[in-house]
């Protein structure tokens, strides 16, 4: 969960200005390319007053985009724990946040993703710098392996709460967590750490022709 | 492909008018309840007007729906086969369909899925009637389980099309089919045949302690 403190500061009207901004530059700039200055200038206040209401550029592009999490707590606390088990822990921690009240915000968070190009922008520099970055350093992994592994994560993680939360599709909108996590955690397993290079039964099967997988 | 005729018959904005009642209908009476004659009353039309446009309840849904192809021309083909590499076939079916032009309706399909919950409600339908109703009978899955399974299969298919068509996450979103065949295949392949009830490593490692994973 993001922290927050008990009241927000200030002028709301300042701070939706703000955040119109930081996700204007966020979207067209990219996370690196947009600074704190550059925001506050676009939302007509002092860059001071942007790092007093919102502290970190992190915290401000999780507040701009509205995440029901800090992927900066989730992470390593998803990652920590033994390699083996990391697909049962990953998956029961996503479960645990989107089943939770959260989760609302999440579904939020998902259709705004979804419904431009600009706001699948803004999303894509979310999974690039808050996800991506923050569990690089975490796995050991092949460096060129680790974004291809990574990014099938978010695939099925993805498309978990999309059928489970936003299409709602049964029987998996309604599984209990343990299900899931027996069903799933062996996916998310294998893209950090099993063999994405070739299938699982390699010996042809008396009878298949070879080459038959083309036509 | 959904075949279309070379031609579009009779008035545009008749044919709208039918297909704007016709997705009220399936998102608020599911698509058992709608009925072509209702949908046809709701239009202001002749039901005859609704078969001659669109032959099918179907094939109207489809058109309602503004699907980039017909579940029931591509579903068969991806199930025919050795069962032991369904997985495979149907990642690299799923693939060419999405990588075509027909992904751009593809995408839209998708973004307009997500955007309300009256459409979602509407794409829920689709996945239910068009997808897995067409995929039971094809599959030789034990009936108790086979709705869980086809519903994880769509989400790691529907998670697949959303970080790469629509989020557009590299490397994801580039990866050559081979190297995304060879690397969902085998999760699809799992989702249909494989034990969903225990995790894949039963064994505790030594040094682990029970119950740790709870904690």
């Amino acid at each position: 969960m993001v922290r927050r403190t008990g009241r927000r500061p200030g002028n709301p009207d300042t701070r939706d200005a703000i955040l119109a901004a930081a996700r204007t530059a966020f979207a067209e700039k990219g996370y690196d390319g947009a600074s704190i200055r550059a925001i506050a200038t676009a939302a007509g206040v002092d860059p001071a007053l942007v790092h007093h209401y919102f502290g970190t550029k992190d915290k401000l592009f999780l507040a701009a985009m509205n995440s029901p999490m800090d992927p900066g707590e989730i992470i390593p606390q998803a990652l920590t724990g033994p390699p083996d088990t990391i697909g049962e822990r990953l998956v029961g921690l996503f479960l645990t946040v989107w089943d939770s009240p959260a989760g609302a915000a999440g579904v939020a968070m998902l259709r705004s993703a979804v419904s431009t190009e600009w706001t699948a922008r803004l999303f894509r520099e979310f999974v690039v710098t808050q996800i991506m970055r923050r569990v690089l350093p975490l796995v050991d992994l092949r460096p060129d392996e680790a974004p291809l592994r990574i990014t099938l994560v978010a695939s099925q993680l993805a498309g978990l709460a999309l059928v489970r939360y936003v299409i709602k599709v049964e029987p998996l909108a309604s599984a209990p967590q343990e299900t899931l996590i027996a069903a799933i955690g062996p996916t998310i397993q294998r893209y950090i750490s099993g063999d994405l290079t070739e299938a699982q039964q390699p010996e042809p099967r008396p009878g298949a022709r070879p080459g038959s997988r083309r036509g």
